[in-house]
Parts: C-alpha cells; structure tokens; sequence
C-alpha cells in the first residue's frame, strides 16, 4: 500500500472507523470522493469534526444533543404527557419516534447493564433517572429495551426502581422477535408492539 | 427526522456521499462514531478535509497525488523498465501493482471513452500520453483497461496511439471475465492475465 500518496492512504486508513467498512470498500469510498465528489468529501470532513467536537448529551434524557437540554425534553406538550420511555440508544429513539405512537418524554440508556463490560446502573446515568421519577411527574414508565439477554436485566432493574416509586411500568408488547435488535425492526411491527405493551 | 439535533442530522445526511451508503447505515455510522470513537470521527473529519483539499493528480501518470510528480513516475527504475500499462481508475493501478508482476511506469486513464457522457480522448488526458509516447522511451504499452464496452473502445483508440508511433502493445491475457471490474478481480487470476498478456 506503500504506492499511495500519503494523504490518500491516510484517508483510506480513517475510513476504516466505520462500522462495517473493510480496506475494500474504504478504498472503494476515498477514490470515489477524490473522483467525482470533493464537494462532498468536504461537507463531510466539516460535519464530522464538527460533529465529534460539540455533539454531547441532553443534561435530561441523554440523547445525543448539541445543547444542554434537547428539543423533546424541552417541549412543554411532551412534559405534560406524563410518560417515560426508556430505550437503550439513540436509533431506538428514533425508531420509536418513527412509529408516531408516543408523545411523551425519552431516558436514553447508551447501552445496557452488563457486569460483564463495567457497565452498571451509575454507567447508564440512573441516579439522573432516580432523580426524575422522585419528582412525581411521571405516571408511566414503558421499558423499550431490546429483547436481549442485557435488554432484559436492564428491564428488572428499572422496574424495581418504579416500584420504589409506585409508578406503573409497562414493556412493548411481544411481536418483537427475541434476540432481535429493536433498531432494525419494521415500523408495523414496532407500532403494534408500542399500543399492545403489557404491565411488567 | 426533525428530532435529532441538527449536527447530528447534518452528519447523518453527509455520510450519504459514500458509495453504497443508505440512510439506514448513515445513521448507524453517525451514532456509532458519537457513542464509541469520536478520537476516529475526528481523525476521519481531518484526513478527509486535508485529502479534498491536498490531493490532485500527477503530470505524468495522472494517478491521485499531492505533489507535482508522484513516487512511482519519480522513480527511476520505474523509468527505464521502458514499460508503460494504462489503468482506468487508481483502484485499478493498485490492483496491479498487488500482482508484484509489473515494475515500469502507468498512465491512469481516471474513466474511459464514452461519447454519450462528453468523455473524449481530451478528458482522459490522451494528448500528454501522446507526447510521452513520442518520446521514445517506451518499448511496450500494455492495456489493462476494462474488458468492457468501453474499455474495449478506450483500447482501441489506446492502440491506434501506439501504433503511430510503432510501440508494440500488449493487451491483458483472457481470464479476466467478460464484463467484469477489474478491482475486483482476485489477485491469482489478475496475476496470470498479467503474465499472459497478448500482442493487441
Ligand atoms: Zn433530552
Ligand atoms: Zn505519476
């Protein structure tokens, strides 16, 4: 690979932090741009440092956000609803979102209890959650953690935390498929699983 | 997709650019980047900023380069081996290059002849391979174009160049598949149509 231009190997070689882009098709993307897009390699380039240097997370929910409160958590109709969904990332923020069936506030997890990986309640910032629930404004906490192994223990141990607070708890309804993950889930299925959610 | 913060949005719609990268993908990309490697996206932000900006082509070969000459053309070995191969793209001058069969100069057509696109023998830079050729340094021209439609036409026209200048021309040997892309060919067979390659 010593026959590139360095910056084009450079190039080649940071592309490879993409999920799922091999040395193939990183060097595919890099001659594709330097061919026939620069403008775009360009926005690309800007937007991600951009990105990287002031994306952080909503001080409420967690989601990615570049403000200290994000647009859901500030909005006054979603504060009223009086329901918390609990999801484990931002895509199955987004996916529930794209179901159009809730209206009410988010808490973000960025990942799922695993002992395993250090990663445990104060990891996924509870204590904010904790803090949240204590207030007495929420009547409902639907858990949309993935059906998986991880998924579920997280989904005890936030229950047990709504119990604490006499809050009632529902989970999304099955239909969806065990061991799947809910980001690649299709929009029907999500919906029907979302009205059908069952009291855990 | 209103919900997610513009940086985000941003980034998820500027990784659209890249070959073969839907909005699924764009999102898992950006998500992934912001929750496990910003230190990546950040160096994938700069190395694609400094390459669209840095990067243009050698005066002899045409290959993708930041200086005037690039390190192949500039190598005097490469000189007097008095051999010259003509690729179509940079992906294709690496993969020939990754045969370890060949150790003279290239010419890098960037695209191939085709009237209905506006690409001429003026486009693909035909007038300096001319010149070089005149030169008479050149004792074999070897054209591993495309075994496509257009390929086929571009080496014709390549020929006719070399024939003027009475430069034997070489074409790689059969077994490459018909109507295949030459970057994805695998080493072994691209090596042996190397090795066999035919007076054209
Ligand atoms: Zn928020
Ligand atoms: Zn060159």
């Amino acid at each position: 690979m010593s026959k590139l231009a360095p910056l084009v190997q450079q190039l080649i070689e940071a592309l490879r932090v993409l999920p799922g882009v091999g040395p193939k098709s990183a060097q595919r993307m890099a001659f594709n741009l330097l061919e026939r897009n620069r403008e775009g390699g360009e926005r690309l380039g800007a937007a991600l440092t951009l990105a990287m240097d002031k994306v952080g997370h909503c001080q409420c929910c967690r989601t990615f956000c570049e403000t200290d409160i994000c647009a859901l958590c500030a909005d006054p109709l979603r504060q009223q609803a009086g329901t918390l969904c609990v999801v484990g990332s931002a895509s199955d923020q987004l996916a529930i979102e794209h179901t159009g069936q809730f209206s009410g506030l988010y808490f973000v997890l960025m990942g799922y209890i695993s002992p395993l990986d250090g990663i445990g309640p104060a990891e996924l910032g509870l204590d904010r959650l904790d803090k949240q629930l204590a207030k007495g404004h929420i009547s409902e906490v639907i858990l949309a953690t993935n059906p998986t192994v991880e998924g579920d223990a997280t989904a005890f141990y936030l229950a047990e935390l709504c119990h604490k607070y006499q809050i009632p708890v529902t989970r999304l309804a099955q239909g969806v498929p065990v061991g799947g993950e809910l980001e690649y889930i299709d929009g029907t299925t999500l919906s029907h699983a979302f009205s059908g959610r069952k009291t855990f």
